[in-house]
């Protein structure tokens, strides 16, 4: 395991928009701030920003809710048009109780209002999840790599409730350049019984340290985990997603 | 939020056993490895040593298993005296299928195999959780405070899995001089807009951080992280569950 981890974050990170090089963004920030990159630093971006410059945002106003959409709202004292948009992102639901909807989105992420957001967005707007987050995180961990002759990991990752546990903690949506999982099955114990079942999730551990740095009102969508290169290898987010076979809450 | 956070182990902890002074041993580990601590430092510490220490092992010849504890056993090929302390950890089973016993402990957590585990413990015995973590974690705390000077927190560690998404992560059971959530709602975004629904698990991400360094099969139960001195206070593990009455998933 990595001896020592560094977790800082990268300043400087403007608004950003529709048809922003993101990759060039972050490195232009790495590089004001006086950054140097090491091999195997793992950049964690958020989902945010991500969505942001691919456009995976909805604009409410050319939003037509359904039935279902209008009444749960209405039932619940949520807007239609939102409600509308957390529906469509959803192929499964989950549970839709008290207010909550939980879903499956398309990409297979389960999570609160498909992960549809509204904060950090400009009013009449929400933002969506990237349609492929491993493909973001593989062109901007491409776009990384190059910019710094260095090869680096990076996650997208956003922010996700759990049931049983109060609060939300980020775990890695995409994944780039890093085994999101660290499979100890087969190794030894200290008393050299063989560790039956312990399959660590290194890249949602990642996540959450970076986090702890990033903050939510202060605009800082971008950590880096330094001392993380062991975990380098070919990876995606999709390795994190529990296949709905063998999953028993849902 | 922290601008920076570092994570590491405290190297040379040894094996330990019941009534073993877990406190003096993690000091004096601290002081050997020559390291310095500072005000605000979070030492997260693996529930495994804690159990240990405190004699939360259970000998499993010393157990005699109830019809349903050898019927499942049998049925899933699982140990009979293993699942009969499952059973007695547990106050609500939450899902059993498959071989697998999602529970909610007597402690309130809700977990696979009520948190009995037998990695890294001499055969014929398995640990069960500590009986109140967040006293562990403050027996620690006090100690390690009053060693080296400074408030430091301590979270007592374990790891699980979770609904939807492959692999385990290191949450919080016990946590002590440290403020487990951060909570946004009221802040407002960067567009002005009241964050409405935000609460950060801070004291799960930095139990995460913390299994990053720590690793399974080295010796390395507890770890430090620095950078975290702003989320200092009175707090506890228990604020970090969720109320069965507000959970859709039991």
């Amino acid at each position: 395991m990595a001896s020592e981890l560094r977790v800082f974050t990268v300043p400087g990170i403007p608004e950003v928009d529709l048809g922003v090089d993101l990759g060039a963004l972050i490195g232009d920030a790495v590089v004001n701030a006086g950054l140097r990159i090491e091999s195997g630093d793992v950049f964690v971006i958020a989902q945010k920003v991500v969505s942001k410059t691919e456009g995976a945002v909805v604009a409410l106003k050319d939003v037509a809710p359904s039935p279902l959409a209008s009444q749960w709202a209405a039932a619940h004292g949520r807007d239609a048009a939102t409600t509308e948009v957390v529906l469509r992102e959803s192929r499964r639901i989950v549970r839709m109780q008290r207010g909550i909807i939980i879903s499956e989105t398309q990409h297979g992420f389960v999570c609160a209002n498909a992960g549809v957001d509204g904060s950090n967005v400009q009013p009449g707007y929400v933002t969506v999840l990237p349609r492929d987050s491993d493909v973001s995180a593989a062109r901007l961990q491409s776009a990384l790599s190059t910019r710094f002759g260095v090869p680096i990991a990076t996650i997208v990752s956003d922010t996700f409730g759990r049931p049983w546990r109060e609060g939300v903690v980020n775990v890695a949506l995409g994944v780039a350049g890093l085994l999101p999982l660290l499979d100890y099955r087969g190794q030894r114990d200290t008393f050299g019984r063989a560790l039956q079942t312990t399959v660590i999730a290194v890249a949602d551990e990642l996540a959450g340290a970076a986090e702890l740095v990033m903050g939510k009102t202060k605009r800082a969508p971008v950590a880096i985990v330094r001392g993380a290169a062991e975990w380098a290898g070919q990876g995606s987010g999709a390795m994190l997603l529990r296949h709905p076979s063998t999953d028993l809450f849902r």
